[in-house]
């Protein structure tokens, strides 16, 4: 039986780890906090720390293969194991381009794939000088995810708050929508691409709050993101699963905003309205069986359940049995011990017929279930 | 967050914490058995033996609900737990009726519930001589499971083979199909039905061998069907999830063949070709949310993995891969350390438009995936 390994014990790590269970895979998990939602679902969990190199060399020197399910691991401990014949998921060379949104905006324009005009800062002084490219996207260079370390610089009063690091400023682009298009790449270089998720952001938080699949686009459009997203692919040279987060903006232009190489928020409706869920699919990657169908079922639309504003504590769940009434309706709760205000804490899928039926049920649970504590 | 457990942790325990890790619970599972399918996939896997009296109530004397995966469990224990507060399902009162054939198939006499005429035989001596009610099917009071402790005695010839043992002897009816209808009661006694499957048992283990959903039966046969196992569900009178077993005979006469108070084999393809799953029913049922909705989203074929006869030891998987390249296969691999002839290692289901193309691929599948060591 082989043994795979995953860096980090999320919600990530946790569905994959519901997938997991229908193959014949021995699991493991490398993550400090012993309680995380991933803890009780592997058959082996180990507690350590993902960015640190001993920690991770020892997780992985027996195992066949790993994978991550955030991007901030320490690469060079993934680096040894993939000298040493562990098959890393995605590649370290293509991990590094991605986990530094520096490297991974020079690789868009080394390759003329689209993305918005950019700038590199070292410091908050250095992006204080910067008022001439504004209203612009700041990125730290490493270490954000779930919208830290992201932040929208509109006028010259937001520069006092530039982040004082290694970062990026964006140009940014007058955005008519956001989708996303999650690709497969198998150890044997075949792919499968599932249809375009169409996003809406919480303006607060900058956490996805919405999602519609399949996304409601002109074919053109649609066309030219998936050509635009298998450039990425293609040009990273690695098995994986990746997910192209894409602006279309007011003349459909498409333009990439950001890569991330591993299962994606943008893909959670897949479990329920896809042949193969995006969490399966990497399974299929890692142990190395053919890939599978990205054929949408359903049409789906997917509400996160973010922590609400003011509470801190244990979670507490309002109005769920009163989504689990809808039809159509599935919840996942993320099982974590602590809510925070704009934490992950769980998603409701909705399938339906039609993206009018969908998004009408989503509003509707989108105004009803909240995480208290 | 309730705090659930499950007596039992074979494959049905180990599909019940993939359905649980979507809803906010904390699972236990008793087993003695640490290397069991399901001892990864819970919070806390506690060994022992869910035939004991002490270990039961140990188990569960701090939790708010119960449940079972096999029928073979303490029931005094359960009993002594639903007297003090725990939610018990199904209630030990339909777990007594069941668990014990005997008393099953009265409880089907006092209900005017048609089923097979029988007589009860104490011992081998006894079977040995009732060569007049034969062919008949013998079946141990109690203990028996997955077609262990049920065989069929054809001719005289058989007789010597009869258990020496409480028994039933059941006539043997001519059974032109043989289906099962699972339905979910809640604890507010809501109930909610799964369309019909269709069964062909495997003559040499008498294990399920492949299976059919929705059964292709005249409408007026499965109205019968289903108000045959409404009727079965009702005098039970407790929450929980019940598959009835049917027998159609030659003129269209619908019987009873058995209850099982849990999820089954019969609801496997309810994971991938229903909107909520039977393991999914289940947790909503303990967890008193609103019960699921039982549409059929498409046509579906199962195949049973079994063990191949003369292999033992440590499980191979045998052209899963191929399976896996065929399009709508969802492969359920248990994780069992051993396989043995005829034991159920995995499932496959097949999802597809109609029957046709699913039974082409259940085929198909079935001369492909084999279980060897």
């Amino acid at each position: 039986m082989q043994k795979v390994g995953i860096l980090g014990g999320g919600q990530l790590g946790k569905m994959l780890l519901q997938a997991a269970a229908n193959y014949p895979v021995e699991t493991f998990v490398l993550e400090k906090d012993a309680h995380c939602p991933a803890a009780h679902m592997c058959h082996h969990f180990v507690l350590g720390d993902i960015t640190k190199y001993d920690d991770v060399v020892a997780f992985g020197k027996n195992l066949n293969a790993i994978t991550i399910e955030i991007e901030n691991v320490n690469i060079n401990a993934l680096e040894f194991l993939e000298q040493n014949g562990v098959l890393v998921v995605p590649s370290t060379r293509a991990l590094k381009t991605i986990a530094n949104k520096i490297s991974q905006k020079q690789f868009y324009v080394n390759h003329q794939i689209p993305t918005a005009p950019f700038i590199i800062t070292n410091n908050s002084e250095e992006t204080g000088k910067q008022k001439q490219f504004l209203p612009a996207v700041h990125k730290l260079a490493t270490g954000g995810y779930d919208g830290k370390g992201v932040q929208v610089l509109n006028t010259e009063n937001d520069l006092p708050n530039a982040f004082d690091s290694l970062s990026l400023l964006e140009k940014k682009i007058d955005v008519k929508k956001e989708i996303a298009l999650i690709i497969a790449v198998s150890t044997t270089n075949q792919m499968a691409i599932y249809t375009a998720t169409e996003m809406i952001f919480d303006p607060v938080y900058n956490l996805l709050d919405y999602q519609v699949a399949p996304a409601n686009l002109p074919k053109e459009v649609l066309w030219k993101a998936e050509a635009i997203a298998l450039a990425v692919t293609k040009n990273l040279h690695s098995a994986g699963l990746f997910a192209i987060e894409l602006f279309v903006d007011k003349n459909d232009e498409v333009w990439v905003n950001e890569t991330a190489p591993r299962v994606h928020n943008s893909g959670h409706h897949t479990i329920e309205a896809t042949a193969c869920s995006q969490f399966d699919m990497l399974w299929r990657i890692l142990l190395q069986y053919p890939l599978g169908n990205t054929a949408t079922l359903h049409n789906s639309a997917l509400v996160n359940l973010v922590g609400a504003a003011n509470y801190r504590g244990k979670p507490i769940y309002q109005n769920i049995e009163k989504a689990l009434q809808t039809q159509g309706v599935f919840v996942h709760i993320y099982g974590k011990q602590q809510t925070q205000p704009g934490r992950k804490m769980g998603h409701i899928t909705i399938i339906g017929k039609d993206d009018v039926d969908v998004m009408h049920k989503a509003n509707s649970i989108k105004n009803q279930v909240m995480v208290l504590a």
